[in-house]
């Protein structure tokens, strides 16, 4: 595995973290099609606990199958896979190998019932992480809930024991609960300040989804307006996001949301790519797909995020 | 003890547990009058704490003493039994190494109130399993009730200690509580996402009910339509129990409910056996008999799933 | 001390446990009058705790010494002691090699607000027991109430913890709160669910209070018609907790309640003693008493169970 | 340190105690110009937690130094000095090796809303009493409060741990909240089982206030009818308390309440002296005073508890 | 680094931590243009959390790099840096030898809605304080909170830890919450109460806010007129403090608040300085300025704390 100039530059900006943790960061950055550009496409297949099975896989019932999805990041040339403790344990022995795995730790699921206090279950232990051979554990905080503080207590001993033994942590931080609006929950400041929280709770990736332009909180408002931020693109809110991660040293990637039509994913990635952000997670829109569209589908990203490939029009606002 | 080809293949699927775990596994599969055929019979009585102890033995009074179980499960060539605490201290000594153990973790009663935040209490530790010999532990969860993460973060713990002391985990998930309706528990979409649940906990062997046709979530209910999902029998049914079970990579287990008539739990055990499920769990159907009615009925059983016998008419649909 | 046959045969049923438990257990079996029978009457004093020092002790106020109850357990030839941590600490160290302790773990008072969820304070540890030398804990549990479920979770650990020591664990099942009528706390079905429940915690003994002919539940109603289940009198009903306790296997002891006439104790002792029970457990009916009509009293008890003596008219329905 | 008759006398009564325990209670019993007498007076200093430190040392500002009251407790030759984790701190250094220290080990403060379930902040732990060299703990119990068994399930395991540690523990035992009244905070009946639920939890001193004459159960009400307790004078009622806990197998002593006329505290201490309590302890009424008058309060109560003085008249129904 | 003799009589008052401790504290009270003075000025940069990253970093976009702030600490020579996990991370492996780190240990956001029970999550371990070589942790309380309890007994033993490893503790005292009135949250009374309680609970040093001449609680207030407590201005009442943390034995510094006018911030520098507290601590009105201002503040702010730069009148009554 070559370690590039580009991936020794960003590993700098972890350096308080122990040898191990900055290895398997490494392996994520080095692995895949777009190893050592500091650039990252992972595949997350967490829809079943989410969703249930027949939503998640009977569109491509191939899926039903965990090792389907485990070759179809390695075919594609993805930087690494992530799901829930079951279905890594059914492909860790053929594939801890062959591609960094990342473990996620909590899940919710649609049987339970929604409240303004949403929180998750713990479903896996960073040892599970250590005897499955995973790069990292995955994590899931809810900023906004009435459980959200508990999510963080959680999440301070799992990323302090992942980070003792040589794991990375990656945070899923999605806005939602307690007195925060449906729109807000993907507003740009509410999104930031989601990045933010994840940063400072010590994530080393940080997973949030892709803003609007709706500012959902009035203090934060007078700001956006005071000092003339510019949100109007796409392309200008990744550029936002990545500065509410320590200015973009903390390495910052983006969901890519229900399964959409593929012009509609181009132009997210594209958008990421330009607003320097550092790649994109995209499990329905794939693995929901055949798996030659899926390929393709990932072989034209992988290209966005080389700078090989454009997609649409440079959104000329945010130039 | 021979490990069949059927019995290697099958393990291939468990290939990230310790060699401990899956000589357990192994013991349970390889044991009895259907070992090494991939198929199980399992005896549990964990009647007396769900129903007390009147309603549980009084139809057959041999059952309150905790030897006849065990001693049925022997004679009648079953693959294992399944039992609370102080059912299983009361036979280890004499039969741990006549048969595979499995202590219940977790009980209800009907003492308790019901809610919509249905739980259980534990009531053994994995430490119990390890001293009494035993080759699983099982643990009942509710998904949809309100305590369901409380009792998903507790197997988290459960089966993380039974993995790493050489133990199998069997899951019973029944749906109930929250937001779920009754008709729902039984609901093919629902007991299909309760499979995937245990599942993706990281069970060996999930236990479910068989399902009906009903379709509880209007979500999935869009899926069933739109991808024509075959589920118009009980064969169909297991069938796709089977696939929410990683394609079939995890052994699943379906439990007879309540005394019935004999027709109807052979009809069961061929519905299960023609889907391909990997056995029945039967316990008062079975204990609340006299024993020579249990065992013709078990022999009988037994009989479907090694493919010797059929009972009724195969169900045309299912082909 | 003689370990005779008769307590080798009850041994024999506990032959899941270490040689420690089994030691302790033989210790209560073979101490005092009914040493060797398989009988046990034991001095309970958790009075102080449960109404008070004035309620409890000031109509005998020799009693408000420790060293009273244990020095009158020991004349009196009982098989055992117990009581709470301060108790038994004021008298360990001279009467512990004397006979054998017992330390209730856990108390409620009457100062504590009553509610449907009733539960205890858990008021010592195993490892008290421990460095005080006792053979036994003593644990209290309400079946019924809504706290009920936390108080078996407690009991899995401290019974555990127990008998990893090798102590022997004694519960007190007395079903209350949640939807229990009052007259169902003493209803037949209750009470040998109960009795089911503290066997399948795994109590090596097993105080319930004596039950009524009434039948609380109507799912069990119904069995007891059915199956034509005799509880007409009191010995009828002793019988038919012994069978709830694996039929026989686990041992079974009464309480007395509150104070009340001679003639009504010795009365609950020969039924017990026809019905097959194993003792009694007799508290304030004693030590409320001046200490000669107690050791009286205590004295025509033992002769009871060592069936020198028979009290009253033998219940002929119980034959 | 001399260690009399008497004081080998009183720890006959902790005999189930290790040696390390008995030696610092023998130290507190053994310090001072009481030392020797099985008398008690103690100086705690808890007000600033209570009540803030305006309240409580505004009125003699010397007493906002920590190092004030060591010197304070020394200087009057007092048994030990009782404060909070920081008030130990600042003096532990100098002062453990010139007078017993005891650290408190939970409080309470009046900027926290009161309630129907009073409770306190547990502020120090076992080993930070084990690093300041102190001989004791102590603990507040609330009975009678909707949060009293959380209480008694902390102080169960922290006087667990003191023991094992060779510390002493002390328990200030106050009735409140749930359903008593406020009368009934200072009735003999409350009083008494207050202090006996201490003796019970393993108290080695209790520490209550004095009684009143009121009694608040109807249940005990009866008792002290039909058994004719005399509970008349404030003396008689301390006989009583002696009683409550253990009959004086443990040792009780009173707490002197707000600031008041000397004569008042005098009258106190002659009655508990009168009665058999062990001594005294007593905070706001001497720190609050200037440092000459609390000597001169605490050498006349000294001298009462010598038997050297006499305050008022004897209380003739005492006798 | 030269420990003075001020230092020294600092130190002596903490004489009951060991030397790790004692030698944190005085690398805090040795670093910087304030070093040996017995003052401290200190940068806190937790507004991330609080605020969310626009709101706190968008007025200065070079505060979005957590290297910006603590270079700022190092280049105007304060005595140390404070902030949460991940901006400590990102500065420790460059900055821990230049300048001691404080790692806060737990934090709040504007997104969880505020209730009566105001509390924050924990966001940090000591262990990670350990490994990133800082020098202290800080922990905010906020006394009056329903939550409070909650509060101090996780405050307990991340001070207890801290102390056993070496660091030392600074705690943040917030009134807030329960039946506070808002005004009562900087109301004298409070203020020293809230400071007395993280002196009780064994903080080495505290930081509250500048009180108001307002007084909350009734009872507090009959005393500040009996004793006639000076409170008439901002010196008088910094002093007023200094006595309810030990009567100075403990460092009290006091924070700045909202960005506000320069005049306003040396006002309370000199207020500080006249009443003899021992520093401040200055985020937003430092690092929301461009760096050359905030650098001019800073240096102006030393300036008084060294006595050699004077601001304003001096408060006449204070004298």
């Amino acid at each position: 595995m070559r370690v590039t100039q580009r991936v020794h530059k960003i590993l700098d900006n972890y350096n308080s973290d122990n040898p191990g943790t900055k290895a398997n960061l490494a392996r994520m950055l080095c692995t895949g099609r777009l190893g050592g550009t500091g650039k990252l496409v992972i595949l997350p297949v967490d829809q079943g606990f989410e969703h249930g099975p027949v939503r998640s896989f009977a569109p491509n019932p191939a899926g039903y199958d965990p090792v389907y999805h485990a070759q179809l990041a390695v075919d594609a040339g993805l930087n690494a896979y992530a799901s829930a403790l079951g279905m890594i344990e059914a492909v860790a022995d053929q594939y801890a190998a062959q591609i960094p795995l990342i473990l996620k730790m909590n899940s919710s699921n649609t049987l339970y019932r929604s409240s303004e206090a949403p929180t998750q279950a713990i479903t896996a232990s960073v040892d599970d992480a250590v005897r499955l051979g995973c790069a990292a554990i995955g994590y899931t905080i809810y900023p906004g809930s009435d459980e959200a503080f508990n999510m963080l207590n959680d999440l301070r001993e799992l990323i302090r024991e992942a980070k003792s033994k040589g794991l990375a942590a990656i945070v899923w931080s999605y806005p939602r609960g307690g007195a925060l609006s449906k729109e807000g929950e993907l507003a740009v400041d509410i999104d930031a300040y989601a990045a933010h929280i994840a940063a400072l709770m010590g994530a080393h990736i940080i997973k949030v989804k892709l803003p609007t332009d709706f500012i959902e909180q009035d203090e934060a408002k007078k700001v956006y307006q005071k000092e003339n931020i510019n949100i109007a693109t796409q392309a200008d809110r990744v550029r936002h996001i990545v500065q509410a991660v320590f200015n973009g040293k903390r390495l910052v990637i983006f969901s890519g949301g229900a399964m959409k039509g593929a012009d509609s994913v181009y132009q997210d990635a594209q958008d990421i790519y330009d607003g320097g952000g550092n790649g994109q997670i995209i499990g329905r829109n794939t693995f929901q797909r055949p798996r030659e569209q899926a390929l393709e589908m990932l072989d034209r990203i992988i290209g966005i995020f080389l700078g090989k490939v454009r997609h649409g029009a440079v959104a000329q606002a945010a130039e």
